[in-house]
């Protein structure tokens, strides 16, 4: 259906990058691998480290090719990867094809898909002014503190603002195009520590007990209701995820005790105003909150690029994408300051498993979604 | 007032009695001091070891004196004491005496006690009729389980059975003589754990997290009222001491979630009413219970032994003690299923303390009043 050469083939292309270790944070040789895939493309590539320890420094790489004046469409995504865990059936480092599958650690999250937007450029007509850009980070699965964050820094030093983002975390579901991410909820993460006094049980009126305080306010909490979700996104959500007393004498009455809640938002909210509302919560028995807040929320309204994307994976795939934003963080909630984004990418029944795969036949059409996506994108 | 030998001095025999390190569980020199002490009083002595691993074995000590038909009156109490701890002023088995009180680890809870009934026994009338018993032994700091159990077994294995116990456990407070217990709380520990299904914070429909089931049971029990107490009890006690969760990863929803709770009750309730009760507060959201029951309640209603004990203390300190049911738990809870129980001793200030100490005059006031008890006890 799409003829391709060699040198354009997202399978070769992805097995040339799962070839290379890149446990997050990755570095080196992967981006190497890429750098050399993309000069013979015409495009320009600045790789750079980002970041101190603890959280750096992180290696990424910014390629961009403008053709004329036009739209910048980007391509996102990540080169690290979990690590694999014992109990591959073949080395995870060393891809492997057998039967209809290409087995290797991020051959779905996201080499793959980074060969597929390799392998779509290769085969783009030489036509089509614009710009075009590959945003790629060593740190996604990491802290990302130090990834995705610098490039769209770096990209703005280079006086490049993409007008369409593409980010090709595996999205699809049960089969390749059924799933497209149209944004992502918030997350933070909070701790609630309550204090007392310690004391013997049986001298209650001279201790403090904390716990019940505690059990108060995480009564509290369980009976918030954030909101009923909305048009595009489910219902915030509210887990305790853990408590902590660790007294380990029965008859004696703790000083301390805390707990942590994992909340994931919609854009009904913002991370600071919901710490604001538990620390409201916690204050009224006494207890103390700190927040972490991961990420907020994003949407991308459905528009004009939900429906290119769809459109490319109905033409390829004969599937009509439904719009979600179901699941973790990406970065595309940092993508999405800059200007439109959407997730699409392959199946993630394996991703971040033993023995993750790809079929070769979604590996291929996903370069000829990706291809005509970026048609489309600079032909607008 | 009360005029002395040296054999009968209660100071003199305390020093003896401290001198023999004997942290939980006592064995071998302090009982081989206070065997020497009462074989010269004409008492029979019973030695023997008690249990198995891990609980024992456990040395105990019966002793009696039977001087003609009449009532049977014993005196209760442990050789064994608590770890010392580090940072006393003397050696805490080195017994010293410094200005108007002896130190050492034991010196109220209880060596001094045991001295004072021994001084008691050397002074008291040898033409009183009845018996005369010592249940001590050496392990009521630890796990208590083959000690004073073990003692009432081998009693009636003798043919022994007292009409009137005093224990002789540190209850007094501010003086010497100040507070009597004529009862004790009983004790239950319970561990209640919540089953769930582990899961990822951002798929919660997935999982099912116990901490709001174990939130909601414990909310539940906190908010049961027991009782309001009664003439004798202060009201039964709830507290929850410990909750463990043990979760490290914020983005996870944990399997387990688990609580202890300690009750300290009043002779309204029984211990395995109470088991009963949490357990059908934890089922209802699908908890568990297990439970350790250390010890029932006991009440020695006020009467003939309670004034008996108060006569004396009036007659030889001048002070009107009060009756009370406050504290931990003590082997009174085991005595009082054979006859009433009173305890009775020191003042408590540093039992289980560093420097832990006794005034002389109350070892010796101590003795005179167990002597005036054990002389009217027998002349009823
Ligand atoms: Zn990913
Ligand atoms: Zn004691």
């Amino acid at each position: 259906m799409h003829p391709i050469s060699t040198h354009a083939d997202a399978v070769a292309l992805a097995e040339r990058l799962l070839a290379c270790p890149s446990i997050t944070p990755a570095t080196g040789p992967v981006f190497d691998e890429l750098e050399a895939m993309l000069r013979p493309l015409g495009f320009a590539v600045d790789r750079f480290l980002a970041g101190e320890a603890p959280d750096g420094p992180v290696e990424n790489l910014l390629a961009w090719r403008t053709t004329g004046p036009g739209p910048h469409f980007a391509f996102a995504g990540h080169l690290d990867v979990v690590p694999p865990g014992a109990g591959w059936t073949s080395d995870p480092f060393a891809p492997e094809i057998r039967g209809e599958l290409l087995y290797g650690r991020g051959a779905v999250d996201m080499k793959g898909a980074i060969a597929a937007f390799v392998a779509a450029l290769a085969q783009l007509p030489d036509d089509l002014p614009g710009t075009i850009s590959l945003i790629i980070t060593g740190d996604e699965e990491g802290p990302a503190v130090h990834g995705t964050l610098a490039l769209m820094e770096r990209m703005a030093a280079h006086g490049l603002r993409p007008d369409l983002c593409l980010v090709g975390e595996p999205t699809s579901t049960a089969r390749l195009g059924d799933v497209i991410k149209i944004g992502r909820r918030g997350s933070v993460n909070m701790w609630i520590s309550v204090p007392g006094t310690q004391g013997h049980v049986a001298y209650p009126h001279l201790a403090d007990n904390p716990i019940p305080r505690l059990v108060r306010i995480l009564s509290a909490i369980d009976a918030e209701v954030l909101d009923e979700g909305t048009d595009w996104f489910q219902p915030s959500n509210i887990e305790i995820t853990d408590i902590t007393v660790g007294n380990p004498a029965t008859n004696v009455i703790p000083a301390e005790a805390s707990a942590r809640i994992s909340i994931r938002f919609n854009d009904r909210h913002s991370g600071a105003a919901l710490v604001e509302r538990i620390t409201a919560i916690a204050a009224a028995e006494r207890g103390t909150v700190m927040a972490k807040i991961s990420g907020e929320p994003f949407l991308t309204e459905p528009g004009a690029l939900s429906e290119l994307v769809r459109g490319a994976i109905r033409d390829v795939a004969g599937v009509e994408a439904e719009l979600s934003t179901t699941g973790g963080t990406s970065d595309a909630r940092f993508l999405s300051r800059l200007c439109p984004v959407v997730e699409f990418g392959l199946n993630n029944a394996t991703m971040h498993k033993l023995d993750e795969a790809v079929a070769l036949t979604d590996l291929r059409d996903l370069a000829a979604i990706y291809g005509l996506v970026v048609q489309r994108a600079l032909a607008n």
